[in-house]
C-alpha cells in the first residue's frame, strides 16, 4: 500500500524575512523572529476656518492643511519601542516626536528623545483624538514637545500611572529643541483610575490626576523664552512686549512653575474632561522684574449618539460606514467651556493693554462623525470673549466655525 | 488504485496580508482584500544652469537639486484615491500635494486638500513630464498649489472633461497655504477632445479648452498677495514695489480674474501645445488704486525622433535602454516661443521701471532622451529679451543652457 | 506501482514581485529579477551637551535631537546606486544626500547629485561612525555637502582609491545648494593603502592620502560665501565682520584653495587618524582685499577594549548585547588633539579681535559603547582654549561634556 504522500515540509522562514500586513492601523512589517515590528502610519487633516465677518475681524476665513504627518513606529527585540513623527504642513517645524522607549515591563518604561512632557491632559491626547477640532485654552499654558528623559509606567493594571521626566524646558504652549539656559525642567504626573481598584467596572472610566512642572528659564533678546497665547481660532490674543534689544523686550528670567489638577470620566456613550492649569513665571523687562501667574481651565462633555463609546483615545466606531459595510459609523456631540486669565500685574509694563487681552473666556460645541477607524468629519463652533486687548475696552469677540476632514491610517 | 495525491489547498490569504511589487512605477503594496493599494514613488532632478557670461549677468551658473520628491499615493476601498507629495529640495516648502479624492465614477470625482487649481495647461503637467526643463512664461500668471475642494470628471470617455473648484486664492504664479482674506476663489476649466466624439482616431489627440478663475485678494504689508515674475532661467524680472509699511508696499486689493484658452495636439511623434493667460488684479499703494492686466502666451512644438509617441503625460519609450535591453529609448526635440506683458499702468507708480521689465519675450529649444520610463536626460536653451527693467532702457537679455538628469520611479 | 507524487513545481515569481527582509541594516526590498534593491534605513541621535558653568559661559547645557535622518538607498538594474538622505532635526536643511551613482565596475564610478566632496577625512566618515560625538576642528575648513559630478573608484582591490569632482563650491565648513558665481570648484583626493600591495596584511589598515580643492567664490552682501567657525561644543568662535551692505560686510572674492594630507591606521583594536587642512581664500571688505590662510590639524587615537576591531566605518561588535544575546557589545576609548589658526592678517580689518578668536586648540577624550550594530552610547569631554576673541585677551576656555544615544538601522 502506498503511504500517503508527505506534505511538503513548511520551509522555515529565511533569516530576516518579513511579513507585511495592512490593517486600519497602517502598514506593518514584522520579522519572522519577532525582533522587529515596524508600522508605517500617518494622518492628514484638512481644515476650514470660518470667522464671523466684521470690519475688524480677528482672523481670515481659510482652508488649510492643518497636519500632514507620516508616522513610523515599532518595536525592536520586543524590548524597545520607537516613534518618529514628522509634519509637512506649512509654517510648522518638521520634527514632532522622535523617541526610543525601553520597556522591560509595563510598570517601568524609560523614554528618551523628543515627545510631550506629562503636564497637560488634553495636550497629551493625540491631535486626531481630541474632542474638538482645536484644543481649549489650558493647552496655551503647558509644554507641547520637549527633549528629555522620562520614566513612566502603569501600576496595578492601570489603577495608577505615573510619569517623571527631565526636559530642556519650554515657554508656555510652545515646543523646545534646545535649552535656553543651564537648567533642566522637571515634569511629573500621577494619574489614577480609583474605581478600577475597587472592581467597580461601571466607573472604571473615571480618571483623576495631578501634574506639575518646575524649572527655570532665562531668555535673551533673540530667544525670549516666551510665546504668544492663542484662542481656539488660533489667533494671538496675548503677547509680551518686544522691541529693540533687552531694554524693550520681555524675557523669561527665573523660575517657571506649573501645576494642573485634571480628570476625565468615560461612561459608555458619555464623556467628560476637565483640567486646570496654573503657570507662574518670572520675567524681566530691562531692569524691571516680576513674577506673573497665568491661570486657565476648561470643562467639556460629550455624548456618542450611536455607534461607539466615548474614550480618551478616540471613538472607535463599531459599525463602520464604507463601501461594503452597512453601518453608519459613530456620531458624537460635545460642548465645552474654557477660560484663561493673565496676571493683572503684566499690564501695562510687560504687555500692552491695548493689544493683549487680560482674560479670554469662551464656549463651544462640536459634532464628530467617525465613519470608520480611518476617517473623521467634524464641525465645531467656538465663541470667545475678551477683557482688555483693544484701545477702547475689550478685543472683539471671536466667533469661528471650524470644519475638519481627517484621514488617519 | 491510488488516487492522485491531493494538491495542497491554497491557503487563503490572512486578513490584512499584503502583496508587495516593484515596477517601473514604484513599489506598490496591495492588500489581499483590495481595500488598500499603496504606491511608494518619487523623483529626483539634478539640474545644471549655465548663463551666458556677461559683466552684469542675470544669474549664476549653478548645479542644483531642482526637485527631490518622495510620493505616496494609493487607493482605499477602491473608492478613495489619495496623494501625498513632499519636496526636500532647498528653499522650497516641504508640502506640495496632500489630497483625498472620492471617485464613485469617472464622471464625478470630488477632491479635497492641497493640489493644483485647474487653470494653467502646462502648470497642470507633472514636473517630470513637461517638454522643457522649466515651464514657459504663462505659468507665471496661474496658481501653483492651493488648498480647496474640486469637482471634476470625464464625460463620454474623455471627449469632455471638466473641473470646478473653490480655493483660498493665490498670487500669480504662487502657492497658498492659507487665505489672506475672507473670500474664496473659484476656478474652472472645460477641456474637450472633439474628434474623439466623431470617431476620428487620427485626431483624437487634439484637445481644446478654456479655464478661468475669479476671486478677490486683499494683502497686507507683511503678506502682500503679490509674487515676483520669473524668466525661464528662474530669474526675477518683475517685482512690485515694496518698502516700509503699507504706504510704500504694493498689495493686492480687490478682484483677481484670470482666463486662459488652451490646447494641444498629439499626433504620433508630433506634439504641440499653446496657451494664453490673462490675469487682471487690483492693487493698492497707499491711497492709490489700480486695476492691472498681465498677459502671457506660449506655443511649443515637439517631435519624437524615435522610440515613442508624443503625449501630454510624457513620452513612454517603447524600446528601453538598459543593461539587459537592446533599445535606445526615445529621443524628442522641441521648440517654443513665449511672451509676457505687464500692464503699462503698473509703471512707474506700482513698479520701478528701472528694475522691473514691462515685457519679456523669448524662444527656446530642447532635446530630451528618455532612456526608459525611469530616466530622462535633457538639455535646453532659452533666450529671453526684455523691454524696460534697467536704468538705461532694457534689461540685459538672458541666454541660458539648462541640463537635467531625472530619475523617477 | 505508484510513482512517487510529483512535488508541486515551484511557481516562478510573478513579474515585479518583491521579497522583503529586515536585518540590522534596515528593511530591504529586492525584486525577483534583481532589477531593484531598495533599503529603508535611518538613524537618530539624542545628544546632551553639558558646559562647565561660568558666569559668561559660551553655550547652554541642553538636550537635543542632533540628527533624525531617514535614509533611502538601493540599486537599480545592478548598475546604478542611489541614496536619498534627509534630516528632520531642528534648524538644519532637510536635504543632505541625493545622488545617483553609475558603477559599471569598481574602478570607475560616476556620481551625480548632492553629496560630500572628497576633501576632509573625518568629514567623509558618516556621522554615526565618527570616533567622537562631534568632529574635530579641521572639519571647519572643508566642504560639508555640495552639488556636483564626481568620478571615483578603487584600483587593485583598494590599494589606491581616487576621486575627482566638480562642484558648486562651498564656504569652509558649509554646504551649498546653488552656486554663488559662475565658477565651479574642483576637488580631488588620492588615498592609498600601501601595505595591501605588499601583502602585509598586518599593516593593511594603514591609509595615507592627500586631498585638495580649488575654485573661486564671489559673495554678495546677502550671501557672503563665508561661514562661521565652530568649536567642538558647536559654539561659534570666529566670524567675519558683517554689517549693512557690501561696505561693512566681508565677502568671498577670488580664489579659494584647500589642501589636506591625511591618514589613518587601523590595527586590530587600535585606531589612529590624523589630518591637516590649509584653506586659503580671498576676501573683500568694501575696497579692501586680502588673501587669508586658515590652518587646522587633528590627531586622534582609539582602542577597542573588547568586542570588536577599530575601523574607519565604525566598530562592529562581535558579541552583541541584547535580549537573547549573551555578549556585552564593544567598548572603545579614544583621545584627540586638534587646533585651528586664523590668518593674523584677518584682524582687525576683516574680523573683530574682541569677538573672534585667532586660534583654538583643544583636546578631548571619549568612551563608546556599541551595544550591537544598531545602538551606540557615547560620552565625551572636550576642552578648548583660545587666543583672542574677547575684549580682554582670550575667549573663555570651553569645557563640554557630551553624551549621545544613537540608534541606527
Amino acid at each position: 500500500q502506498t503511504p500517503p504522500p508527505a506534505e511538503p515540509a513548511p520551509t522555515p522562514p529565511a533569516p530576516g524575512s518579513v511579513s507585511v500586513r495592512a490593517t486600519s492601523e497602517g502598514i506593518s512589517l514584522r520579522s519572522a523572529d519577532d525582533a522587529l515590528l515596524l508600522k508605517l502610519r500617518g494622518y492628514v487633516q484638512l481644515d476650514g476656518r470660518f470667522f464671523e465677518s466684521r470690519a475688524d475681524r480677528p482672523g481670515a476665513t481659510t482652508l488649510l492643511i492643518r497636519r500632514a504627518r507620516p508616522l513610523l513606529e515599532g518595536t525592536l527585540f520586543s524590548l524597545f519601542d520607537f516613534r518618529l513623527l514628522v509634519d509637512f504642513a506649512a509654517n510648522v517645524p518638521p520634527l514632532w516626536d522622535a523617541y526610543l522607549e525601553f520597556r522591560p515591563r509595563k510598570e517601568v518604561r524609560v523614554r528618551v528623545g523628543r515627545f510631550r512632557p506629562p503636564v497637560g491632559l488634553e495636550r497629551n491626547q493625540s491631535g486626531i483624538h481630541t474632542l474638538f477640532i482645536e484644543r481649549a485654552l489650558p493647552t496655551d499654558l503647558v509644554p507641547n514637545r520637549d527633549v528629555g528623559v522620562m520614566v513612566h509606567g502603569e501600576l496595578k493594571d492601570g489603577v495608577v500611572s505615573y510619569a517623571l521626566g527631565a526636559f530642556n524646558g519650554t515657554a508656555d504652549g510652545a515646543s523646545a529643541d534646545t535649552n535656553l539656559d543651564d537648567s533642566f525642567d522637571l515634569a511629573a504626573r500621577v494619574f489614577a483610575h480609583p474605581f478600577r481598584a475597587l472592581g467597580l467596572s461601571s466607573l472604571s472610566g473615571l480618571g483623576l490626576g495631578i501634574a506639575a512642572s518646575r524649572g527655570s528659564q532665562f531668555g535673551s533678546a533673540s530667544t525670549t523664552g516666551e510665546a504668544p497665547l492663542r484662542s481656539m481660532g488660533q489667533q494671538t490674543f496675548f503677547i509680551f512686549r518686544t522691541g529693540n534689544g533687552l531694554g524693550e523686550t520681555v524675557v523669561a528670567h527665573g523660575p517657571h512653575v506649573r501645576w494642573s489638577p485634571q480628570g476625565y470620566l468615560y461612561l459608555g456613550p458619555l464623556g467628560a474632561m476637565a483640567e486646570y492649569v496654573s503657570s507662574t513665571q518670572e520675567v524681566n523687562l530691562g531692569e524691571q522684574h516680576a513674577r506673573l501667574r497665568f491661570e486657565s481651565w476648561q470643562a467639556s462633555a460629550s455624548y456618542v449618539l450611536f455607534g461607539g463609546k466615548a474614550a480618551y483615545d478616540g471613538v472607535k466606531p463599531t459599525e463602520p460606514f464604507g463601501a461594503s459595510a452597512e453601518g453608519w459609523g459613530a456620531v458624537e456631540l460635545g460642548a465645552r467651556m474654557s477660560e484663561l486669565r493673565v496676571d493683572p500685574d503684566a499690564f501695562p509694563v510687560y504687555a500692552d493693554p491695548t493689544r493683549s487681552a487680560r482674560k479670554a473666556h469662551g464656549w463651544g460645541a462640536v459634532a464628530n462623525w467617525y465613519l470608520n477607524n480611518n476617517v473623521r468629519v467634524a464641525t465645531s463652533y467656538d465663541h470667545t470673549e475678551y477683557e482688555g486687548g483693544a484701545v477702547e475696552g475689550a478685543r472683539l469677540p471671536e466667533s469661528v466655525v471650524m470644519s475638519r476632514f481627517q484621514v488617519s491610517w
